[in-house]
């Protein structure tokens, strides 16, 4: 049996996960974030627990470690930055689980470790061109081509979530204005709910996130049932665009917001084949939700690294 | 000495030539595409010059024919439904080209056969992500990821010309509305031009074309100096955006427009790195014209195919 151990790095949590060969999560941990200072503990705490799990399993060979993290960088190894982490500036994570464990460890960022965990266990095995798209409190990306992750000369390829699609659009984190996380994500649909409600001089609802705008819309509220229907034409005038970059034969969507239904794709659907360049209507391009299920697909992905 | 053909095919002239590995033209011959009414007789015609001139290189080894066309199809050795070209539907020059000579013979879009001329002759020699755009009545692009170009699923990837900069923007040609090409091809800057000059309530120029409107920016007119600045504002925004889709270490500008120096590069890398997301800043990517002579480019390209 061969095994992985798979780590999803989040800026509340931190999972680690012992994954076998089948996509089975056989053991699994987690931390909070905001519990460490510095990395050093949490990868002292996390090798600790990884070498008493391994000890439970003598004839299984272990693969290594792969790692999903926000602003993760393949070709360094190191988390880059990442703006919601407590841990600042570059931190060289792969190198640090290297010198404990001896081992080969990657690094990339969470969605491209999701998206090889869809292609090694969920919706698109045997598919050699899709994308991936994470609808979180961004828009995450990874870019399959040709069977591989693209990483670009940087290893930070991938990020649909900050074109811009409307020039001059909403103001981004990233501090520029108009990117499709501002339109598509689960934070912006709550913007997109709130501006239909004060179009309407609806009273103001800012309790609402985007689970609660879905049980309203499934209420038939009509104002939560326009917001996805934004949500879905913004996204699919994105996803349209990003087909002419890389032609894939699937597009998958995780995440929440990927959960609402035909709320969100039938709208999507329509507003994709609408902005689609003829050539490519054709293909069929199948946009589905993710097949893994959410509270694994972050350690799958992390151990697809080392399993692919 | 390896040798292989190059054969461009243009809605006006079809070329082919003879390249040797090095990337000289050792002799090229041309004709008028709307001369052929079919693609048989030309196919015979091309072939037999072909046989002709390897007649003069005994002790060569010929390694087969690379084909760029529009809507050429990788995976299919054809050119399926070029709206610009006189042989209508699916033409699959190829085969017709393998059953003529029984050489290895290979077909993709124009763009890719260019970006590869430049991987293997040109600007991009040992840079292995870049993107390669072409400035001309159209824009097209040919993505190398990793040392390959991206096909996609279909063969039809790298459509950058046809992704949308401004939702509801200027009519396309594609049906269409807001097409990156509509904004910074050489018919683009026409358009430009013209609004500029109306919005001043300047005579319309009815016969500047984008060599013309150069010509006058030259001669320091403020209206075709303007033109040169929104086109270059454009393009950034459109390179910036492409950028977080694969991360390349370069971007080749080709085409007329390409040549236009300052003019056209100034606004265009300014509107690039404002428009840039700030994950990329770091990697100071080079915006390039293409450093293959114009005449050359597209049999090398298209040799590139078979010699690459």
């Amino acid at each position: 049996m061969k095994l992985a151990a798979g780590i999803d790095i989040g800026g509340t949590n931190i999972l680690l996960g012992l994954v076998n060969e089948s996509g089975k999560i056989l053991e699994q941990s987690s931390w909070k974030t905001s519990f460490f200072n510095n990395p050093e503990t949490w990868v002292n705490n996390a090798s600790n627990k990884l070498v008493e799990w391994l000890n439970q399993y003598p004839n299984a060979c272990f693969m290594g470690v792969g790692i999903g993290a926000p602003n993760g960088n393949i070709h360094s190894g190191a988390i880059e930055h990442a703006p919601n982490m407590p841990w600042k500036g570059v931190v060289p994570l792969a190198r640090m689980f290297q010198e404990k464990l001896s081992c080969q460890v990657l690094l990339t960022n969470d969605a491209n470790a999701a998206a090889l965990g869809e292609m090694l266990f969920g919706e698109t095995k045997n598919c050699r061109n899709f994308l991936y798209i994470t609808l979180g409190t961004g828009v995450g990306s990874g870019i399959v081509v040709d069977g591989k992750l693209v990483y670009g000369h940087d290893g930070f390829a991938g990020e649909i979530g900050h074109v811009i699609l409307y020039p001059d659009g909403r103001p981004c984190g990233c501090g520029r204005k108009g990117c499709v996380e501002t339109y598509c994500s689960a934070t912006a649909i709550k913007t997109t709910y709130a501006e239909i409600l004060k179009k309407k001089n609806l009273p103001e609802n800012p309790t609402a996130d985007a689970k609660n705008i879905y049980e309203r819309a499934m209420a038939s509220e009509e104002s939560a049932i326009e917001a996805f229907e934004k949500t879905g034409e913004w996204l699919g005038l994105a996803l349209a665009n990003s087909v002419a970059y890389t032609s894939p034969e699937k597009i998958i969507l995780f995440g929440g917001l990927a959960q609402a239904g035909k709320l969100l794709f039938e709208p999507l659907k329509k507003s994709f084949y609408q902005n689609l360049l003829f050539n490519y209507k054709k293909n069929n391009i199948q946009i589905l939700p993710s097949k893994l299920p959410e509270s694994d697909a972050a350690l799958l992905g992390a151990a697809s690294l080392i399993l692919t």
